[in-house]
């Protein structure tokens, strides 16, 4: 069956390969990639994408002392295949399995760990200047998308480039998608492009270029050539010659003799940095990828379990379309996940009102503020991991001037398989400590749909709403819309023996711990906060005081969580309790499924009762 | 002798003025800049530069239906003088006086806040989209300097401005400079323009162009001219054609004509957003700010006492000369702040090492996470304020790889005059959160100096460290170098009573405070716990169990802060014991100076003092 994939442990046995094979290759890399993730679930579209250009990388360069790093990261299945991971792929996002992102504690062959995008030109700068200076000369590779370049960050990288004064080679992996189709004028600008390279490619005129491929020839010619011959490309050269690239492409990203020329000609070049322009296709290969590659950016692992109640996600849409189908001023700000947040529906009956930033979060939130000050109702839809890019922004341009804006913080808590670089788990710790913004945590389906109505109605301050990643537990969902008060608990059950104050996820788990300790004869007060900022300190007092013990529960860090914060304002009324808080400790969580993870740190059900047991016994 | 400038209450009366008294009222308003700062102290340099664009601004725009967004802010002084702010003005940045920057609460002319770079082309692509929701038909202008343009959010929001279907005015306040000379290619593009700018003024042939006022003009033909007779300035124009934005420029900065005329080609051109690129001289009209316009970014109020110490940051950049001479590994980044950071000599005489990425605090943090990958020891030198911009780039980059960066947090705490927008007082809610991040907190000058060489030397994790803004207490700085023990706190002082844990500058204090403790018979223990994170519990846990009085100072937010991170590590050892917390509530801390600031908040010697007593005796 791999015939040829079998031979491969390492990139040297790639060059030992004959120019012919390769495309078979790069077929059994795809198959085994494809086989793989639908058992495993994961990435599949970009890294399909990208497995004809990894071929040709690990041909020309020599890593892992050439150091190529992934922007995101999960474009990188092939290169873990060829690096010597291909036994252990099957166990990719698996529990105590390999990462589906690069990480430099797997292999050798990852230079620097990515999760969240447009981070790779910083660091290929950085490993750039840091080889000059130990007078090194390796090549230093960033592969980065056209969704990520979009990134701020990558701008500032990019400024960086020349004054530098070092060399890096750029390899702008080009699919007209992030993981939605990339919106801006830069990518309608890489449109364009895309565009004449077809129409050129159409002609039947590119193979001549290419194959041209005397050594020492200056690269510039070559460039003015292809210049040339191409029409109307020369904006984003001149784009990329502004900032001190030397630019070259487009190449065509599934032909590996082409890639090979190019990222040659390129390795080569001792003048200047070079961003080279590489059009692919995301899903290619695998056709119902290639026909909706949204839908196969991430996919779900095989033997997934029917869900029995919505994700938090399509309750979030669901209210989302109740509120805008009757008020024309509210609008959902997305940073390029219209998918992940569900909102891909919804995009179609307001398509002006869904506004797709792309890889913007910092932009995404002054925008925001900005649609406020002038009465516009923004809802800001993050992932939390991705909003700690935002953490200025919500303080400054937000919190600072007290704008009305929502922030619908999906995959609050861990999230499961795609671990370490995508953990929501900070989220109760740097939301809360900002004034003038509330920051809520809804227990079920109907509290998020409801929370959401009271901060886009019934709010003055700004609102961070924080939710599970996943499947919702299947409350009832009450149509109307009923407002909450703002920073009032609710006392769920009441019991003499310990106040259990659980936040999110962790309150049902609390009632079911609740229910194990009565079993026990043990009697629990669980107190739902709903908001961890402000907290109805008066309502878990009054509690504690009676019950004097308390045991609070986070999916979050434990270091400026929200057990801290509860603590913290008790003592200083001088009330006598012993206390114990659940959470995160201090450690990156790894990646595997939600249930194991929760159950490992104690905040499950078991979890709870386990430490509320200790607690009122001793 | 301010014979115009008292005839103006508000931009009205400025439109009434004759064209050829513009001149004479910049000059007046330059007097009273001038003359203001130097008693108040404030940022000269840039609000001297933009006089003259602030004058045309506001004849041609009609403020505040028109908004106009400062960038940054602290250009907008003569936006204040001439909008109903003069008698107020000379209070700026006074305790209980008005801010130095733009202010939404202080009048209804400042439309946004700004007091971190990059963020107004966001806020005005904002309020553009909600004007054109609303149906509304004001102009929307954010004006930006070169320095913050080079912000990756800045770039952000100019790649949606296109896809955002609405009009904006980008004015492009182009000094060259951002607070020290603005570095990365953009930079050197922009200052090809100034040089063929200057070199075409020089031919005298620039009135024409801005003469020919016929109204209807297409804003096209008159660029065409513009274009046709500045040479080689293709570049930046097709730049920001690229991005969307029609060009218009270079103007003269200082021609209030010449601005009205360009201001109002980009206010009646309706077919899209427009960039002005306007040059400016920062420190424009006062010889001694045109020379060293660095020195004269921010200036010291007349009658500032005369130091007795020197400041945290000349200390910190003393420690980096000894550690830099010896080590040629050892870098420093820093985000276009070396004159904040006393860097400046430090650049002269290591001109590599001393690495000014401009207004770029995400690219500093990962570019420095690249090069310690590499064997290079990176120092970052960042404000605590402008580091929440970095905060993904800490967790995502650098500590969940775990590489050995130090981060200097200068600024830490209240910085006093600046305000709001300023403040350091989050920094130990949001660092201590952060897995594999020591963070530390010296009390004095040689503190910092032997934390930076332990960080440097003796630590396996990146450690971030935070001192206060100004003169440090006066402490011996032992030249030598001695290994601080990393997670350790020192007890410095022994008491039955109480069990004082203070951090950073509120370490001295509370020494002050536990001598007047013992006037009044009462014995305190002060534990310097020198860590944030990780704290040393078994220190401060052993103390507690016998004084059974905590009270905890930082000069920091209680919301997630140290106080609540050392009572929630207590209560999970069942200690009793009754405690108290200092620090900052939920709220934006206002301007004034440091030390009536503290004493409101309670976290000087007698607030100290004062809840020691509180604590003991009830």
């Amino acid at each position: 069956m791999a015939d040829l994939l079998d031979k491969i442990n390492d990139p040297k046995d790639l060059k030992r390969l004959s120019e012919k094979d390769l495309p078979k290759l790069a077929e059994e890399i795809r198959h085994e990639i494809i086989e793989t993730v639908n058992q495993t679930g994961g990435h599949l579209a970009s890294s399909l994408g990208a497995v004809d250009l990894t071929i040709a990388l690990h041909r020309v360069f020599n890593a892992p002392k050439d150091k190529i790093i992934w922007d995101v990261g999960h474009q990188a299945y092939a290169h873990k295949i060829l690096t010597g991971r291909r036994e252990a792929f099957h166990s990719q996002r698996q529990y105590k399995g390999i990462s589906g992102f690069p990480n430099r504690d797997e292999s050798v062959y990852d230079s620097f760990v990515a999760g969240h995008a447009s981070t790779s030109i910083s660091a290929a700068v950085g490993m750039a200047v840091a080889r000059d200076m130990n007078k090194d000369d390796y090549n230093v590779i960033a592969v980065i998308g056209d969704g990520s370049i979009t990134g701020g960050m990558a701008y500032e990288a990019l400024n960086n480039v020349l004054s530098s004064d070092t060399k890096i080679i750029v390899i702008l992996n080009d699919n007209g998608m992030s993981i939605s189709p990339t919106t801006g004028v830069f990518s309608k600008l890489l449109g364009k492009v895309r565009f004449d390279y077809h129409y050129y490619k159409g002609a039947e005129q590119g193979k001549k270029i290419f194959n041209s491929n005397k050594p020492g020839r200056a690269i510039w010619g070559w460039m003015r050539k292809v210049k040339r011959s191409v029409k109307s490309y020369v904006l984003p050269t001149t784009l990329w010659e502004n900032l001190g690239l030397a630019y070259l492409g487009p190449v065509n990203g599934h032909n590996i003799k082409e890639l090979e020329s190019a990222f040659k000609k390129a390795r080569d070049y001792d003048k200047k940095s070079v961003l080279i322009h590489v059009i692919t296709t995301k899903g290619k290969g695998y056709k119902p990828a290639e026909d909706d590659p949204s839908k196969y950016h991430g996919v779900s692992p095989a033997g997934s379990k029917p869900r029995t109640a919505p994700t938090y996600s399509q309750v979030f849409a669901d209210t989302m379309k109740d509120i805008m189908e009757k008020d024309d001023k509210v609008v959902v700000i997305t940073p390029a996940m219209p998918d992940g947040n569900c909102l891909t529906e919804l995009q179609k009956e307001f398509p002006k009102r869904i506004m797709d930033v792309g890889i913007c979060e910092q932009h995404a939130v002054t925008f925001a503020a900005g649609l406020a000050t002038e009465g516009i109702r923004p809802v800001v839809a993050i992932y939390s991991t991705f909003l700690q890019r935002s953490f200025d922004q919500i303080i400054h341009d937000v919190a600072l001037q007290n704008l009305p804006i929502t922030f619908a913080v999906d995959r609050g808590g861990i999230v499961g398989d795609d671990g370490k670089t995508h953990q929501g788990i900070f989220d109760l710790s740097y939301l809360p400590l900002i004034p003038n913004l509330n920051v809520a945590a809804p227990r079920d389906e109907n509290m998020l749909r409801q929370l959401l109505y009271t901060s886009v109605y019934k709010s003055n301050h700004p609102m961070a709403i924080r939710y599970p990643r996943g499947s919702a537990i299947g409350a009832e969902i009450i149509k109307d819309f009923i407002p909450i008060e703002i920073g009032k608990a609710e006392v769920l059950r009441t019991g003499k023996d310990i106040t259990i104050v659980p936040i999110g996820f962790c309150v049902n788990e609390a009632l079911e711990a609740a229910k194990m300790l009565a079993e026990k004869g043990y009697e629990a007060t669980v107190i739902d906060p709903v908001f961890a900022s402000p907290i109805d300190i008066d309502k878990i007092s009054a509690s504690v005081s009676n019950t004097k013990h308390l045991l609070t529960v986070e999916e979050n860090v434990l270091a400026s969580g929200f057990g801290a914060n509860v603590i913290e304002k008790l003592k200083n009324m001088d009330i006598e309790f012993k206390s114990h808080s659940l959470g995160i400790p201090d450690e990156f969580v790894e990646h595997g499924p939600q249930s194991i993870l929760r159950h490992n740190y104690g905040i499950d059900r078991d979890g709870i009762f386990a430490a509320a047991f200790e607690l009122i016994s001793k």
